[in-house]
C-alpha cells in the first residue's frame, strides 16, 4: 500500500469508518470490518462516480448501487447520511440494528430510501445487479441513450463470490456483455473461519475473464488507483471486475487485517487507537460540517444532472409510454383477460395449465408492452414465450425474452434486479421440482415485496417417467410456507388465465404459478367477470344440502368433480371447492369462508403432502394425496398407484358420512 | 472428427446406442442423445479404465461412476446391463420408465446395484462426486493405497457446468487438489432451448483451470484421444477434466448435433435410419454374444482386482478398525450419550443449543473415530469442531473436519458424496435461513436415504440483530415437508444429546438438527435412560386432570414451561409437552400419542409459522409464534415484539377454557 496522503476525500472515508465503528459499538453488535476495509473503495466511487440524486431516490435513470455484501450495511447508512437522504438522520445511525429503525443488521429493501435491494443472503446482491444491468440495455434500446443510460455498481465479498449462484451471474452477465455492470470485490483475503486459503484456492480475476469479464487490480486504500480502474471499466464494453486488494477493518491498528474484526464491535480500546490511527477526532456520530458539505456535493452533482434528464424527458416522443411503464400501468389487463374468459368458456379447451399459461400470456403480452418472458432452458416445456415475442442477445436487447440458461437461481434473482430497476415486469419459467434451486431468490421477492411471477410447470407425479426428482411432492407446502408469496394452482384455461391477471396486477407481491405438464378439461364452464381465482377458493358444484364438500386444486379438480359425479349417481350430494391459492382464500372475510366450506365432512385432494391442508381440513376430515417421493412411470399408472383418483374419494367420503 | 473403423470398442459402444434408442422408443419417452453422444467416451472409460466387479457392488475400493448428467439414465443402464449386473437383465430395459422397474427414468439410489447416486436435478452428481474423492483421499490418509486406492469418474453435460453449484464444486474440489477426480464434460454444444450459444460463452476450460484442474479436450468419438486423456488425468496431480467434443445422439443420421434428440423417442424411420448408419444390424434389446463377452471381461477385470484387494484387506493390521468404519458400527454411542446425559442432567448448564452441540460432538466424535465434521465457514458459530479435530487441507486429508468455504450446496453435496462413498460419517453447519441455500441437497439426501447430519444454527428470530434474511421463519415448516427427513429442534443440552445419538445412529433417512444462538436452561432436568427425543414428543410436566396442554419445541420450550408456572399460580393445571421432532412424534403408536396430548385444549408455541403445526393442533386450538417475516433487533425484544412470551400463552390459555 503506498503512503497515505490526507485529503479531504480520504477525511471523507473516515467519516464512513468513523460511523461505521461507532453505530456497531452502539448497537454491540454488527460488522465494521467490511465498511472500514472498502470506506475509500465507496467514496472514490460516489466522490467520482455515482449520478443520483437524494431529493429523488427513485428517479428512473440514477445510477445503481448494490451492497452485496450486506452485513457491511453501515458503509451504505453512513453514504445515506453523509449524502443527506432526508430519511437516514443521524438518530437512525445511533439506533443501529434496533427494532423499528431503518438501519437494520442488513440492508432493508423498503425501509429506507435508496436502498436498492435487501442484501445479506451472500451472492444475492450481485445476482440481482446483473438484473438491474440488463433491465438498463433493455430500457435503453426502448427509449434511447437520452432517457436511459446509467451504471450498476455492485460491492462483493469473497463470500459472494464463493457461493454457486455467483456463477450462473458471472456466466450470465458476461454472455450478454453487459458492459455497464461493475463489480467491486473487496479482496481482503479474510473470511469468518480465517484466511480464504482455508477454503479456497481460485484465481478469481480468470474465472471472470473466463466469461468474458474484464478484469483489474487496485489497491482499494489508493484513491487514484481506484479510480483509474472504475474509469477503465466504465469504457471497457464488458462487464468489469475490479479486484480491490484491502485491509479489512482498516484503520484499527490491532485488529485490522484479521477475521475478528469481520463481525464484532472494536470495543472502547481498539475505537480509541483507530481515531488516532485515522487522525480522526470527532466525538461518536459528530461530522464536521466541510465533510457534510463535501458528501453534498455529490449530492448536488446528481440533483443537476436529474434536472436535465427531466428537460430530456420532456422532449422525449415516448415519454407517455415510459412514465407508463415506470408506473407499472397495468390497468388494461383486466378488462383484456375477461374478453379472454369469456372465449374460453365458450371453447372450452381441454390443454395442460401450461399451454392455458401460453395462450393467457398472449394476451399479457399483448396488453402490457413492458412484460418480459423468460425460462432457464425450458422454454419449449414450461411454454412460456408467446408469438412474436424477440429474444434478448448479446449486444441486441431491443426483445422482451430472456434465455436465462439452465440456472434457476439467477434467473430468480435477475428477475428480482428486473423489477427493482423499474419499467419492466418479468416473469420466468422452470420445472417446479427446481424451485429448490431458486429458492433463496424466491424467499428475496417475498421479503422485498417485488411483483415477480415464477411459471412453475410440471407439477407434481402428472409429468410422470421422469421420476421423483422431477416430481414435485413438498414443493407447494414448501412454497406456501414462504410469506408474501402467492402461490396459485389452477386447475384448467379460465383459472390460469385469472391466476395471470392477479400476477401481473400484483403490486407487491410475486406470484408462483403452479401449472400441469398433463392436459385438463374446462371447468369453469360457465363465463364470471368476476375473477373467481382471487378469492383462493369457491364453489365450482354447489348441490343444496351437501353432504360432504371436496376440495381440490389443479389437476386434482377434476378428479374431485369425477367423485362427485360417482357419488352423485350413487344419491350423495357433493359440493366441489375449486382451491387454486391458499394465501388468497386465507384473506377472505369469514362469511365468504364459512359459505364455501359448509359445514359438512370434508374430502380434500392434492397430489401432494397433506401439510398446510389444516387451512380447509380439520383433524376428522380425509385427504387424498401423496404421503412421500413419487415414481417413474406413465402419469396415469401414478395417479392409480399412489391412489389419487374419484374412487379413492368416494372411499373416503363413504367413511366420513 | 477422424473417420470410423469399425473395432470391437466400437460396436461395444454401438450396443449402448442401440440399447439406449430401443428403450426411449419402447417407453415412448426418454433422452437418447446424451447416452449416443456420450457412448464412446463411457465405453473407452469402462473398457480400458474402470475397476469394479459386478458381483461385489459395494466393494469399497471400487472405482467409482457419477452420471452427473441423469437424463442420460439409459447409458448407465445399458453398461449395467452388459457388464453383467445381476439385477439388470434385459427385461429391466425393455421395462425403461415403468412402474416398479428398476429403470427409472433418471438413475434412483438403491434401485439397482452400482447405481452410486441419484441423479437428475443438475450439477448435483458432480458435486456430490467431489465428496466421494474426497472420502476417497480421506480413506486412503487412515488405512493407505493397499486398501484405498481408487478413482472417481463423473459424466457431465452443459446443465451440470451451467448450474450454480457447478462452481462450489469445482471451487472445492481443486482447492483441495482431489486429483482422482476426473470430469468427462459431454461438451456437445446443445441444451433444450437450442444450442449452448444461446445462454453461455463461458471458456469452461479456462474456468476450471482458474480453479486449479487439469484441463484437456478431446474428440469424444475416437477411443484412442479419449484413452490418451484420460491416462494423462489420471496421472496429474490435480482434478481433471476433459472436454469431450460429441454429436449428440451420434448415429442418428437425420437428428444427430441438434436438440430434438435429446429428450424424445427418436422415431421408428430415424431408429431405422440409424442402425444402417451404426452398422448395427441386431434386433431391439438383442445384443450378440461376442459383444456380452468383450463387456464381460471389463467385469473379469474387476473381479480379479477385488480378489487382490481381498487377500491385501485379511492382511491389513487396522483390517477391523476398517470393516467396523465400513459397516457404520454407532453400536457403542448410546452407551455414550446416556453416561453425558446423566451428567448434563446433575449440573444441569444453561447453554445454547449451538453450544450443547459441540459439548455432544465430545462425546460423538470421541466414540465414534468415522464421523468427519464441518461448517460452510462458520465454524465458531455452529460450533461443530469439537476438541482434538483436525482440519483437512490441501494435499493433507489426514483429518476429521472440513472447510467447506461459503458454499452450503456443496457442503450438503459433498457430504452426500462422503456418505455414500461408505466409511465415513459425514455432519456439517451454517445458519438454518441458509438451508434454502442447500436445499436441493437436502432433498437428494432424503430421496436417497443416506444418512448425513444437518447442523442448522441460529434457528428463528432469536438470532436478533441480523434481521429477517438471516431469521427462519417458514423453514422448519419448510424442511419439515421434505419426506424421510427428521427435524430435531432440541430445547436444552439433554435434548441436544440425544438428538445426536438419533442422527449419528440413523441407518437410511438423514437428519437435520435446528438449533439456538441464545442460551437456555435445561428443562430435561432427571436423567433418563430412555432417549425422549426418540419419541418426537413427550410430557414435561404432567399435572393430575391437566386443564390444558402446551406444546412446544426449542427455545420455546422454555416460555411454555414458565406460562405453565404462571397458570399453576392462578391455580390452571397445564401440561407441558416438548416436541423436537414432528416426524418423529407421527410415528409413535395412538396410544402413545393420546397419551402426550390429551383430551384438553392446547396451545402450541413455536417461533415460526404455524403451518405444519396441525399435527398437535385442530381448529380450535390456539398457536403463539410468528405469522411472517422477523426483524433486525437484540432478540429479548424480538420475542416481545412478536408476542410470543409466557404471556400470551396464558393469554390463550384462557381464552380457551
Amino acid at each position: 500500500m503506498k503512503d497515505i496522503v490526507m485529503t479531504e476525500e480520504r477525511q471523507m472515508a473516515n467519516a464512513l469508518r468513523a460511523l461505521a465503528m461507532d453505530a456497531v459499538e452502539k448497537a454491540k453488535s454488527g460488522h465494521p470490518g467490511m465498511p472500514m476495509g472498502m470506506a475509500d473503495v465507496a467514496t472514490v466511487l460516489f466522490n467520482r462516480f455515482m449520478t443520483l440524486d437524494p431529493q429523488a431516490p427513485k428517479w428512473p435513470d440514477r445510477d445503481r448501487f448494490v451492497l452485496s455484501a450486506g452485513h457491511g450495511s453501515m458503509l451504505l447508512y453512513a453514504i445515506h447520511h453523509l449524502l443527506g437522504y432526508a430519511d437516514m438522520d443521524i438518530e437512525q445511525l445511533k439506533n443501529f440494528r434496533q427494532l423499528g429503525a431503518r438501519t437494520a443488521g442488513h440492508p432493508e429493501y423498503g425501509h429506507a430510501d435508496g436502498i436498492e435491494m435487501t442484501t445479506g443472503p451472500l451472492g444475492q446482491g450481485i445476482a440481482t445487479a446483473v438484473g438491474m444491468a440488463l433491465a438498463e440495455r433493455m430500457k435503453n434500446a426502448r427509449y434511447g441513450d437520452d432517457i436511459v443510460d446509467h451504471y450498476t455498481y455492485v460491492i462483493a465479498g469473497d463470500g459472494c463470490l464463493m457461493e454457486g449462484i455467483s456463477h450462473e451471474a458471472i456466466d450470465f452477465a458476461g454472455h450478454l456483455k453487459l458492459g455497464r455492470l461493475i463489480v467491486l470485490w473487496d479482496d481482503n483475503g479474510i473470511t469468518i473461519d480465517g484466511d480464504t486459503t482455508i477454503s479456497t484456492s481460485t484465481d478469481q480475476g480468470a474465472r471472470f475473464a473466463a466469461s468474458g469479464w474484464h478484469v483489474q487490480k487496485c489497491d482499494g486504500h489508493d484513491p487514484d488507483e481506484i479510480a483509474t480502474a472504475i474509469e477503465a471499466a466504465r469504457k471497457d464494453p464488458r462487464p468489469s471486475m475490479i479486484a480491490c486488494r484491502t485491509v479489512i477493518g482498516f484503520g484499527a491498528p490491532n485488529k485490522q487485517g484479521g477475521h475478528d474484526v469481520h463481525g464484532a464491535p472494536l470495543g472502547a480500546e481498539e475505537i480509541a487507537a483507530a481515531r488516532a490511527c485515522l487522525g480522526w477526532e470527532h466525538a461518536p456520530f459528530e461530522i464536521p460540517a466541510e465533510l457534510y458539505a463535501a458528501w453534498g456535493r455529490v449530492a448536488a452533482r446528481g440533483a443537476a444532472a436529474r434536472a436535465e434528464w427531466e428537460a430530456r424527458l420532456a422532449a422525449c416522443p415516448a415519454r407517455a409510454d415510459f412514465n407508463k411503464a415506470e408506473a407499472d400501468d397495468t390497468s388494461a389487463l383486466p378488462a383484456a383477460i375477461n374478453a379472454w374468459k369469456a372465449k374460453l368458456s365458450t371453447e372450452k379447451p381441454k390443454v395442460a395449465t401450461r399451454k392455458a399459461s401460453e395462450m393467457a400470456l398472449g394476451v399479457v403480452n399483448a396488453t402490457l408492452p413492458f412484460s418480459v418472458g423468460g425460462s432457464a432452458d425450458l422454454t419449449g416445456s414450461n411454454l412460456t414465450r408467446s408469438k412474436g415475442m424477440k429474444s434478448i442477445t448479446p449486444g441486441d436487447y431491443a426483445g422482451d425474452y430472456i434465455h436465462y440458461g439452465i440456472r434457476e437461481h439467477e434467473m430468480g434473482a435477475a428477475m428480482n434486479g428486473i423489477a427493482l430497476h423499474g419499467g419492466l415486469r418479468p416473469y420466468g419459467g422452470t420445472f417446479m421440482a427446481f424451485a429448490d434451486y431458486c429458492r433463496p431468490a424466491i424467499r428475496l421477492s417475498a421479503l422485498m415485496g417485488v411483483p415477480v411471477t415464477y411459471v412453475m410447470t410440471h407439477d407434481s407425479i402428472g409429468l410422470g417417467e421422469d421420476g421423483p426428482t422431477h416430481q414435485p411432492v413438498e414443493h407447494l407446502a414448501s412454497l406456501r410456507a414462504i410469506p408474501n408469496l402467492t402461490v396459485i394452482r389452477p386447475a384448467d384455461a379460465v383459472e390460469t388465465a385469472e391466476a395471470w391477471e392477479i400476477a401481473m396486477t400484483s403490486k407487491a407481491t410475486p406470484t408462483l404459478l403452479v401449472l400441469s405438464r398433463q392436459n385438463l378439461p374446462t371447468v369453469r364452464t360457465e363465463h364470471t367477470a368476476e375473477n373467481l381465482t382471487a378469492r383462493g377458493a369457491y364453489l365450482l358444484r354447489d348441490p343444496e344440502d351437501r353432504q360432504v364438500t371436496l376440495i381440490a386444486t389443479g389437476s386434482e379438480v377434476e378428479i374431485a368433480l369425477a367423485a362427485a359425479d360417482q357419488l352423485a349417481a350413487e344419491g350423495i350430494r357433493a359440493a366441489v371447492v375449486s382451491a387454486p391459492s391458499f394465501e388468497l382464500f386465507a384473506a377472505q372475510p369469514c362469511d365468504y369462508a364459512r359459505k364455501v366450506l359448509g359445514t359438512a365432512p370434508r374430502v380434500g385432494c392434492e397430489a401432494a403432502l397433506r401439510q398446510g391442508w389444516d387451512l380447509f381440513l380439520g383433524p376428522e376430515d380425509a385427504f387424498v394425496g401423496m404421503t412421500g417421493f413419487g415414481a417413474s412411470a406413465p402419469a396415469p399408472q401414478l395417479y392409480k398407484h399412489f391412489n389419487i383418483t374419484p374412487e379413492a374419494i368416494v372411499s373416503e367420503v363413504k367413511n366420513l358420512i
